[in-house]
């Protein structure tokens, strides 16, 4: 089975107009403050990215660019002003940041009802607690548990092996898993014999930026395997951390690079601006069909 | 070998004796307020034994009694002022609480550089994301820990596995071994076959609560054996969630019950103690040896 994580964001985007169409007609509109800081290349798109997706949801995008020599008093203070506008639902700062800025005080200076991205100590502590409080989760685990979801890949009970344990992608993957009651292994770039982990996986989540670091021979026969490498082989072609073209006859249920967990994670961003919009309104949380 | 947590706690009392000392000797005298809401009996005995040990190593100690009704305004007011009282390193608020009170509200009001029990969500945030900043962590967790570095056996690039994955207990005990580089596997109550887990734990740490649960047959030779449970057998005898006469015969390194890890959680919170105290009064933080 493949899991089409294009089609499935490109459903979720259906559901998710129509619900910002309903809000709005309430006199609620949906509203997203992206401030980027200088001019990596990489985050230009990334930003370019995330505001058209919000745009073609009706989702209200407002980008604030800033020059690279921009100072950490006056990133706080631009924060500062959407933290206290009511009319503003979440507030992403593009990482990296230059140097002159320190991240962990920027993520820290973000509501936390308006922190779209889940990074805060606060949210991430939420989590890893598994809190009953609503909370918002880094959107790329938060995609792939949609994924899940929708595919009816049930994780209680089943072993979820993760390699790599960034805070972005591994560690709140991981929490999300644990508490949704699967038995959890982080593995990572100090792990022994990485094989006879990711081999016991009934659930195996790479996201290592290694292109094709796993091969069949690693991965349970019927396994679902989520690929969230986006890596370039030695020919320039965007692959996964998986090498797809071997892994897709042993696993019982992959996602394809490009296709699979990238585009969820934009949606998952949108998703959870509307969450954080129906929260700071008192609206029921219904998660998104 | 025995992991001797008792010999190992008197130890580093010895060491925080003279560490207070010299500490009051510079004007700093360190505080540890303790607050217990109504007479549940273990809770008593937890707070008088904490009370005692600070005593013992020269600690102030406050312990603020409030009966059953109190409410949680009210616990918030009391919480409150020692935030704000600057002679005050550490505030601890005795769990459980009565119903009408909302423990996960409380734990948040606790001023974060006061929270020695590193329950609030920041500090637990800050744990998972592995802050480089200074953090206070859970006792017990903490306290293994340090018996696993005074016996020289180091997590990196061991697997650890995690019995149990409570919030105080088994959840930052594998964040703290994550974060030490070891391949990190939480199992809990819905593992399907805990044995196969367990038996490829190089560093097991069982938080159960049930007894006896770990047998000889689960326990990898020559893994080092950590256990947190204190059980009642059927005889009324105190014993740990693992069963020690047979699984010595096959660890390593074993912690006995009593005498393992008991008597380091609280020595743990008086190092935690020092730490903030030392960290409000712009001391460097050199480990307790």
């Amino acid at each position: 089975m493949i899991i089409d994580g294009k089609a499935l964001s490109n459903q979720l985007d259906i559901s998710m107009k129509a619900e910002v169409k309903a809000l709005r007609e309430e006199g609620i509109e949906p509203k997203l403050v992206v401030i980027i800081v200088g001019n990596d290349p990489a985050s230009q798109i990334y930003v370019r990215n995330k505001h058209r997706k919000a745009i073609k949801l009706g989702i209200t995008s407002i980008i604030e660019r800033r020059p690279a020599d921009f100072t950490q008093a006056e990133l706080l203070a631009l924060i500062d002003q959407y933290n206290r506008d009511d009319t503003v639902h979440g507030i992403l700062v593009q990482l990296p940041l230059p140097k002159q800025i320190d991240k962990s005080v920027i993520i820290r200076a973000i509501a936390l009802e308006k922190d779209v991205d889940g990074f805060s100590p606060e949210n991430v502590g939420k989590l890893f607690s598994n809190s009953h409080e609503h909370y918002p989760v880094s959107c790329t685990p938060k995609g792939i548990m949609t994924m899940l979801a929708h595919y009816k890949i049930d994780p209680a009970g089943q072993h979820a092996v993760i390699v790599g344990d960034s805070n972005i992608v591994g560690r709140p993957m991981g929490a999300l898993l644990l508490n949704a009651g699967a038995t959890v292994t982080y593995t990572h770039i100090l792990t022994q014999d990485l094989s006879s982990f990711t081999r016991t996986a009934d659930i195996l989540i790479v996201a290592t930026g290694v292109a094709h670091l796993i091969k069949a021979d690693d991965i349970k026969p019927g396994a679902t395997v989520i690929d969230v490498g986006m890596d370039r082989d030695e020919n320039g072609k965007l692959v996964g951390d998986v090498d797809y073209d071997q892994a897709k006859e042993v696993a019982g249920a992959i996602t394809p690079v490009p296709g699979g967990v990238g585009p969820m994670t934009i949606t998952s961003l949108m998703q959870q601006t509307l969450e954080l919009t129906k929260v700071a309104n008192h609206r029921a949380l219904e998660p998104v069909k």
